[in-house]
């Protein structure tokens, strides 16, 4: 028997969603608590390997019981053992061969800026500061050339494991918040990150509009701009 | 020269406004900071007493200078030496005779509250978690008792420095997120937290929803609960 679980969480105390060698990982977090509450190992299988200090509103994970729980106490159960920033929504049953990564159609990710002169205590913990006032038009014009499928190696960090950089963003929301709400098949790791932090210093006036384009050239120019981990809210993947 | 500060604060950290013996308190932060900017012992007065743990959108601070400095390097320098969950928004010139505290024409706070059977890992810092529903209409009700003058002895701890324990609430505003807004001319120490506490037990049905106008009585019952002082935010302080 195959069960999904919906958590929340906040990435501030972790060093993100994997296993690590040297810091505690959510992952981890929450394999200890269904073991404990299954008295036998359990592996958990995540949605989205969110980094250290990035947010979820609903990251999913998989994993298969020895036995039936009922998923009402089991939410109880663990949000009684899990700590106060890890929370489990939802527990349903899915298809034995479902995965909650692999079969993952789309992911929406969320950044989110303070844009105020001084910056607000309450979004400490969840926004990242930008004193300059941002031009949002001229971040919405650039961010018009990523939409589509695209070769994004110029936006991530080539790893050995992954054989592809295309991935095809559908849609760049960018309010006046400010917030920044991107949907794409998949995300390379820290793809989010890194395209906001071109379109901030385009908002600042500090890059040209037109660097997010080349950067999707054949002929990259990498982005050198990261914005920080904290801003970031892994908000919803569909299946 | 007489000068007014409007700060932002996050309580989590500090046994509160007031400087104390044995935690530190935000006064002394702020204290410390204007005393290495104008190389002499600064003292200030605050708007409104916050509790340990309790947050100000716009707490008031007025103190005087040696000498003149222009507001806007003193914000961006104050904000330079303060902790992040310690933040001047603004710095006005007043009245030599200005009082933040006794000439204060209203208070407003704000109490929140997450209401879902999960607390929102988002809210820990900020609200309280009620799992249960609350009836927001039957809390309504029950507040209208509150509005106008009244002898609130039943929603504080004595102190021996308080000559009256009339106060005059203006209104009070429940909204379904669920966000308690009051207005006085004045509050009492935790006065707020217990009479949200109280509305809290008769929103859960667990107190009959005249308890409260039974506290305003002579011959009072004293109110028992005290909301977590994390849910309460400082609004505004109006002169």
């Amino acid at each position: 028997m195959r069960l999904l679980l919906t958590i929340q969480y906040l990435g501030t105390r972790y060093a993100g969603w994997q296993a690590q060698s040297n810091a505690i990982a959510i992952q981890t977090v929450v394999e200890e608590v269904l073991t404990k509450i299954f008295h036998a190992p359990i592996r958990i299988e995540g949605g989205g390997r969110t980094d250290s200090g990035v947010h979820a509103l609903a990251q999913r994970a998989h994993f298969d019981v020895p036995f039936p729980i009922p998923p009402r106490g089991m939410i109880r159960g663990m949000n009684d053992l899990l700590p106060h920033d890890i929370r489990i929504l939802r527990i349903e049953e899915v298809a034995v061969d479902f995965h909650c990564r692999f079969d993952a159609k789309s992911k929406t990710y969320l950044y989110r800026i303070c844009n105020d002169e001084v910056m607000d205590v309450f979004k400490w913990e969840t926004h990242a500061h930008v004193a300059q006032k941002l031009d949002i038009d001229r971040m919405r014009g650039a961010a018009q050339a990523l939409i589509g499928t695209h070769d994004f190696k110029a936006f991530t960090v080539l790893e050995p494991e992954v054989s592809s950089t295309l991935r095809t963003i559908q849609s760049i929301e960018i309010d006046e918040s400010v917030a920044i709400r991107m949907t794409a098949d998949g995300f390379l790791r820290n793809q989010v990150r890194r395209i906001v932090g071109s379109l901030i210093e385009i908002g600042r006036g500090k890059l040209d509009a037109e660097a997010i384009a080349r950067s999707l050239e054949p002929t990259f120019e990498a982005a050198r701009w990261t914005a920080p981990a904290k801003g970031l809210v892994l908000e919803e993947i569909r299946y």
